[in-house]
């Protein structure tokens, strides 16, 4: 695959029918906790793999530490956390690279495997299909928000949850049906990834925002005027080609904008799949799923609606 | 394959005749030209993918770039110098992964196959054997000298030379011979990587200090006092299963410990075959290859002899 639609991996055809999917991501911690800082880590860079469609089978570290400030032990911690998150998926670690740095950063480089003929694109949203988020967005700002003290427990807590739950199960379940786009939502946010998803499917996706599941406090957030040294970047890569249609106040519009790590599959699929496909993954424990739009005939330079 | 012989890449066997071999790595700029850097980075992370005897198919760029402080030509310039080296090798850049950082890091993620049957493990080298070593060690003080102008222009020049090489040649001329065991010198020096070697192979490598090619300038550099971060560090982790028998002064020692970076090939071959290995990779353009010593039965703890 090329570069043109920004896809989320890369992919190689090995044989008729094996293809290699490759990825690579690493973060600053998001959070104090090393072990969770791992899942959270490992399972943003696995998400990759789930969301072309593949099955990651091979990790490697990819860690930067301070080991002249922090004991060695918060880096076994950290890949603790990440190895929790490797096995889960199926996944082995199969080395990695750590080099010394003055702030953490720790991730993962995936290899997974999908049928070369049956992964899944961010770009064949097709007009007339339904969208479906599978994950809340929010966690930018709440990760910012909770540095200063204004996050209760509670909130962070629930992000933490959503933050280490891996695709997997999405795209197991998704596997059964016709899916015409795929990415997950991440640095971009929810309008960014959209884009992308609308730009290379060349379509207009409509966005219903009373639809879109959000992370617990985090409009409120935006409403109190907090937000990501991100979101500014994130609304000029798209404004061109978006509107708001609903007069909502603008520190409303910044949940799209909010970059996410480890978010939720976008999944553009047929209509007449929609609500089966929606039922299954409800059924099957990715309860925060829910449609929040479709997929239209694009007008002039319009990509995005937000209704 | 586990961790317990310290190997260069992680394999992971696909099917009957396809495994795949994975490998991360990643270093800050051992010069200022950035397309340099970006030649080095992705030489040294090639280069393990040849360590195993495999053929490097797709890489993923792993950078961190103070986006404040540089211009983002010189992230687009180390790029540009990785991406001749992945073309060279015959793999594709497939992706990648940026992230903002108060210094430049670079390297890959490479994914290589390799018949599952047909790899070299560093572990596998019989008493008997001759040791090949492919490129000439001591840039690391080289490095670090040059920081400081310490090092003439032709002797920065011709190291520059040696780690923008692949050992691609090496490997595919080596892929002719029964290869007993293979590894790449970097961080841990020629020391650690030779120990690491005797000991997953339950060997003594015996080398002769006489025959080590050492880079232009390296050794006075030493005599002179200057020496590497990471050198008493790499003398410490071999050095009570390691003696040196000739009575070399111990600034002369340290040339075994200095750490390289896209360093060449260590090689245990059948004593029979060491001529024609030899005699083949000088003829194929691989003009630092030398015998360097020999693999002989264990003495007690002790796994490296330099005479």
């Amino acid at each position: 695959m090329g570069f043109a639609t920004n896809d989320d991996a890369g992919i190689y055809r090995l044989t008729e029918d094996i293809a290699l999917v490759t990825t690579a991501d690493f973060i600053t911690p998001p959070v104090n906790d090393p072990y969770i800082y791992g899942q959270i880590a490992a399972a943003n860079a696995i998400n990759d793999v789930y969301a072309m469609g593949g099955r990651p089978i091979a990790c490697l570290n990819l860690a930067a530490f301070p080991i002249k400030k922090l004991h060695v032990s918060v880096l076994h911690q950290i890949i603790a956390g990440a190895l929790s998150k490797i096995t889960e998926s199926g996944a082995v670690l199969a080395g990695g690279h750590t080099i010394e740095d003055d702030e953490p950063k720790f991730g993962l480089a995936v290899t997974g495997l999908v049928h070369p003929k049956k992964f899944w694109p961010n770009s064949g949203a097709r007009s007339g299909d339904v969208l479906i988020l599978t994950k809340p967005v929010g966690s930018g700002v709440i990760f910012n928000a909770h540095i200063k003290g204004w996050v209760s427990q509670r909130a962070m807590e629930a992000c933490i949850v959503t933050l280490t739950t891996l695709n997997q199960k999405a795209a197991a379940i998704l596997a059964d049906f016709e899916i015409h786009a795929a990415t997950d939502v991440t640095g971009f946010g929810l309008a960014g990834h959209a884009f992308e998803m609308a730009k290379g499917s060349d379509v207009l996706l409509e966005i219903d925002m009373d639809q879109v599941p959000v992370m617990m406090e985090s409009l409120e957030l935006y409403e109190k005027g907090v937000t990501t040294g991100v979101n500014r970047h994130n609304r000029l890569l798209v404004e061109k080609s978006a509107i708001f249609e609903k007069g909502l106040p603008r520190w409303h519009e910044e949940i799209v904008f909010d970059p996410q790590t480890s978010g939720g599959m976008l999944i553009s699929v047929p209509e007449s799949q929609g609500a089966a496909v929606l039922k299954a993954l409800q059924a099957g424990g990715v309860k925060d799923a829910c449609f929040i739009g479709r997929a239209k005939e694009p007008k002039q330079s319009l990509n995005l609606i937000f209704k």
